[in-house]
């Protein structure tokens, strides 16, 4: 038995694997989306978008639209003013209010094609539709730019006539003003070490720079909300997002109201992937409510999902890298141009604090740099940022690897960063399985089978991601049949009704299916961040353990009662109390006794992590590239990943098999095509090509389960840090298997036969 | 100053008028209850009920109506069987589970008129309807028992053939089986001292004989139930009730499924009064959902709700009374014959414990009879079964006073029970105010106003009960922006939104239009009892108190880190905390700061009280009988309550205007006519005649607030005991106005006519 093994043996419920409590609801189609909401005199709105990438508003008439019979309002920037008393506490800061409130609707510029500059409620669809057409707007059109390193240009069209460029030394920080006016809106720097004296060391250099496209999370579920002003000044909000609170304090916030005046109600969500935690459509359908006493339901179409919500950055990277010649790096660099989009908040600095994050380097500086382009402002995408950067740095690894002829993995584990050594932002690293990972992949069959037949090869690729702490709260009420009902403010997206049903059933000794767990609302349930940032089975269930615990300590006490002896007498193991002389009650026992024991046995509890408890993953695939077509075909894939204890193993395992889907569509596929004006060409998921079950063989896992320190089970966060590796595993696998390095994503095939049209500059690197 | 107003000078909020939460949803229509229920694929279902008041079903043949296009399912008694395992504790016992189920579906005997014997499941309401019409059952018609005192008769027809007497000498105990067959349920004698040498004692005696119809709470919306019952297994209800996890434990039981496997969501409810209590529909909704997979609702007409739900007792009730000439009550005898409807549990056990409750009587016997007959099973209605006790008692003693030549207030004054007395039921009396409310109302200038005119007359009448305890669960969370949340499981009928809200708010230092309040489902907050026997602003409070103060220390805890201080030298005072040195945040302030002090703020608590705090009315009334038409018409009512502190004086205001409303309608006109064979013939609003606003007058109240020791506000139960004096008031006004004395209820204009053909016997006592 191993010593995982041996660990785990101690839990009953975690590390099983029970049907998800929502899995019926959902596979039958009786689970309620947002859009399954309908409200007597519903009005449906539509929102009037920019067709422009870069225009002023020179005015809007809605005169015409109001007139047309079964128009009940319109609303532009005018009905969302910025106030005074907005700087509320956002709790969960989404970035500057203002930013917030005209990425909702554009004031005095649009900024993107696709920038909402006004919406129509009305009593129909159709009518809404023929509205929009009837609004006008006279636009003065400006230039625009598209693209990061153009936009960083001095001469180049400026988004934002007021904005100075920020320089920021450390992650978080809040940075100081150049006063230099830029489409530059942050630049930071970390530095550890002598950078220069590092490379000076060095035997070997690769510097490569590596270029990435705007790419869209993809979730199934366009973004809908349906809100009631109702005539005291409350707001009910039913929305797909992830998390009820952000919505609740987004709308809020933009509305000038106080956020007590919202209720928000998570429905069930249709993918998000980070892409939910911003709010578009919820203030819009409240001010449209406002205006007419009426409930309005907005619902975007594939289209606006794509124009108008938060794609991820295109990026731009430059990576260095010095060796000895036995592998040990000496030095490395990075200078990575992240687009924002049309508002400040690229996540350029969770990509400079990533990249190098696998490896133990004395020396390093990464410069990052944060510009705004007329795109769509961006949003998160699972691990947002780590992904583009570790394209680059892995890509970098492997061909380093090459040119020292050492194995890759080899390359890696010689320079693996352990637990206490400094991360590049100079934390020190938590106990967290790197190594241990890598010895897996090395030594696992995948990579040793033979590549056999033409045109093929393997790439590895290794990836970091910090995961997210944060509040969440629980509420654990015990019924008398034995069972407890558990209500977290966690919106469930990835099964984490039942990863956290099974943290409470763990503690109380119960099954998971004796446990029914809800997503609470916001007037229902404490404040609870959003789901995101791997933290919901990690975080919310450090809430649900407390609670559990409390209830727990609660039955002890009754039990007591029950058994004639003191608390501390009571031994409970298992779902059974006893009390050391031979007798002893069942959990349903105590249960069914509650309200004659002492009252009904309920409690709730928050947690506050201190410290989190990051991830790593590493990816084997192997690949074939058809030199006819410029295809790339999947053949083999082996994700493996420090999950800490895996709570439920299938759901971890799909969050890792879904992470590399949507990675395997970003290295070969996905992309926004742009036309020179700033409009997207293929906004329809006919033309936006993500990958289907046929692209794609079975995706096999291995999960390392190092406990995680910060939480009583082990668990850590696993959703995200998967998506990381995988473009430059395949970028690896296709040089491997062509000769070729592929610098920029998506590898499509037009780009791979161009590739290969260049002469091969290597063979062997993986 | 007195000290009443003095103590509540100590509170911000309790005590004060802010409008209930609620009130605007329900004055705009958009509250949502049962009926408001849509979902896809909704069939409508339709309980088939017995034409007979008595009969044995031989057999039901549903073919037919199975076989019309649209029906999807038929159920009967036999969907319904009784399991072994269904003794699971429903903690809130609503009597037998078989008598339950029996009530639900008949199996081998319909009981009554209305008795349900079959539900149909249609696609339209219409196809239903026609679709009972095709069910044919086969009975063999009994002759029926109608009358309570008929029903003690051993050669009555039985309804449980094997049914035997059961011997109860104290409340609330299991009793002994007398072996004796029969229609009574139970006997049970309470006794006080040596009653036969009490009434040797007397130098005056009072013996009457006084009966009451069966009367209907007559709430204004019908029940109504849906249910889903989903293809794992789970069950989601959606139903009007008294409360949610009343409704799971009913439900459950009678399908004989775990409680945890159902979730009932509650809607709000048009008016209970204790008729909702118990389900009707809900297990038959279930039932028919689990046949057709698709969701069902059952919704009664106002004919079934009369027929097919729960009265309360027609009574027949012998009273002796033996007193002094000085008004010294030696003797008190009641023999109380209540029927139960069609199964055992009648309130003649609370009618029995309250009636002489106002009174210290050193010698007291009490008879109360359980009686089955074949009318619907009686529920709970307001004070359950101590308007009739006290109709007779109160009568009684207006007439010993006359008899005396005594003023009936000063009878009652001179006999007045006082904290630490003995109840009839042998427990001391807790602190209650029944003496300054005595006194408060012979020094009312209504008591002290001449009765001008002829015809006119005036009475009075004292009511005690007990008020329920229970338990209750509350969760409290705090906002970003210094609200807080708060969730019980109490279904809201009186405003109890706005009187739970006031305490969270009064702890908190905070306004009660800061809380936000709802009211959860069984799957999201802890076991609360059902809203009923007054006890949800006293025993939910209790939990809403403990939620709130632990909140509270936890924000103390949140100051203290900001203010840079130890918790302990923290004063919090009207929502500021102080460190003591100065310095000072608002509870605004410290909630902003919540995440990143600790985490998100919230505390589930559950109330378990030990004592509970009774309470007393005392009613004065002036009618004016007209002698052509013998209606009776109310010219002054003023209602004189101990009711504690009064959370929200308008609510407790309005809980004894709309109980005195009822108590006109019980005394002057409500009766359900029974045809010979059982059959109500005015089972509508146009022949079952409740008062309207015309009948009344403006009902005048005086707040006694003698605070209640068992809670930290003083709040008690105020719902009930208004509606024990009104029709003993009532017919001692009648009997000063006419010197005739009424002892059957309703006193009607024909029962007026009648009684005032008969010589008149007193004039005075009122």
């Amino acid at each position: 038995m191993t010593s995982t093994e041996a660990r785990k043996q101690q839990y009953r419920v975690i590390g099983t694997r029970p049907i998800r409590h929502d899995g019926l609801d959902k596979v039958t189609g009786r689970a309620r989306y947002g859009a399954d909401i309908h409200l007597p005199g519903l009005l449906t709105g539509k929102v009037l978008r920019s067709p422009h990438a870069h225009a002023r508003i020179r005015g809007i008439d809605a005169s015409k639209a109001l007139a047309l019979p079964g128009v009940e309002a319109v609303v532009t920037a005018a009905d969302f003013p910025i106030h005074e008393d907005m700087e509320i506490d956002l709790v969960e800061t989404l970035g500057n209010l203002r930013v917030l409130a005209e990425n909702i609707m554009a004031s005095e510029k649009v900024l993107y094609r696709g920038h909402a500059v006004a919406a129509v409620a009305a009593t129909s669809a159709a009518i809404a539709e023929e509205a929009l057409g009837l609004i006008e707007v006279d636009y003065e059109v400006l230039p625009p730019v598209l693209n990061g390193p153009d936009a960083m240009d001095a001469n180049s069209p400026r988004l934002h006539e007021n904005m100075t460029t920020h320089s920021v030394a450390k992650r978080f920080e809040r940075g100081t003003d150049t006063g230099v006016g830029s489409n530059i809106a942050s630049h930071l720097q970390f530095k550890l070490g002598d950078p220069e004296a590092g490379f000076a060391e060095a035997d070997v250099i690769v510097e490569r720079e590596y270029t990435t496209s705007t790419v869209h999370q993809g979730y199934i579920e366009p973004h809908t909300a349906t809100a009631l002003w109702d005539f005291d000044g409350q707001v009910t909000l039913w929305s797909s997002s992830q998390g009820a609170f952000g919505m609740r304090a987004q709308t809020a916030a933009v509305l000038g109201i106080p956020e007590s005046r919202v209720k928000a109600i998570p429905m069930e969500i249709g993918g998000g992937f980070g892409g939910k935690l911003n709010t578009y459509l919820d203030p819009v359908a409240a001010a449209l409510s406002r205006e007419t006493g009426k409930p309005v339901k907005i619902t975007m179409d594939r289209a606006e999902v794509f124009i108008a919500t938060g794609p991820t950055s295109a990026t731009r990277s430059r990576i260095k890298l010095g060796a000895k010649k036995d592998g040990t790096l000496t030095a490395a660099w990075s200078e990575l141009v992240y687009e924002a989009g049309a508002f400040p908040g690229s996540p350029v600095g969770a990509g400079a604090s990533t990249g190098f994050a696998p490896y133990k380097i004395e020396n390093i500086l990464v410069d990052g740099y944060d510009v705004v382009v007329n795109k769509p402002k961006v949003a998160a995408y699972r691990a947002p940022g780590s992904p583009q950067a570790a394209f680059a740095i892995e890509s970098a690894m492997s061909e380093l690897a090459e040119k020292l002829g050492m194995d890759p993995i080899e390359l890696r584990l010689k320079n693996v960063i352990r637990p206490g050594d400094r991360l590049p932002t100079g934390v020190p690293l938590l106990p967290t399985g790197c190594e241990e990972m890598e010895k897996a992949m090395r030594s696992h069959p995948h990579y040793n089978a033979p590549i056999e037949g033409p045109n093929r090869g393997r790439g590895v690729a290794v990836g970091f991601w910090g995961n997210a702490g944060n509040s969440s709260s629980a509420t654990v009420s015990v019924t008398a049949d034995g069972g407890v009902t558990l209500v977290t403010g966690s919106v469930d997206i990835g099964g984490t009704r039942a990863s956290l049903a099974m943290q409470a059933a763990e503690v109380l000794g119960i099954t998971a299916e004796d446990v029914r767990p809800s997503v609470g609302d916001t007037a229902s349930v404490g404040w609870t961040g959003q789901t995101g940032g791997s933290r919901t089975t990690f975080s919310t269930g450090l809430a649900v353990v407390a609670a559990a615990e409390k209830v727990r300590d609660e039955m002890v006490k009754r039990a007591a009662i029950l058994l004639e002896t003191e608390p501390e007498k009571i031994e409970f193991d298992a779902g059974t109390f006893k009390n050391g002389a031979g007798k002893s009650l069942s959990f349903q026992e105590v249960a069914a006794a509650q309200v004659r024991t002492g009252g009904s046995i309920t409690a709730s509890a928050s947690s506050n992590p201190r410290q989190v408890g990051p991830a790593f993953a590493g990816h084997i695939v192997d690949v074939e590239v058809d030199p006819e077509t410029g295809k790339v075909e999947i053949l083999r894939y082996t994700a493996f990943q420090d999950v800490g204890t895996a709570a439920h193993p299938s759901y971890v395992e799909g969050q890792i098999q879904g992470a590399v889907a949507q990675g395997v569509g970003w290295a070969l596929n996905e992309e926004y095509v742009w036309s020179e004006d700033g409009r997207m060409e293929n906004a329809s998921f006919l033309d936006y090509r993500m990958p289907t079950t046929l692209d794609l063989p079975m995706i096999e896992t291995v999960l390392i389960e190092e406990p995680n320190p910060a939480h009583p089970f082990g668990i850590r966060g696993v959703g995200e840090v998967c998506i990381v590796p995988p473009m430059a595993a395949i970028a690896n696998a296709v040089a491997n298997a062509t000769g070729r390095r592929l610098t920029h994503l998506p590898m499509s095939p037009g780009r791979i036969l161009e590739a290969l049209e260049r002469p091969a500059t290597n063979g062997t690197g993986g």
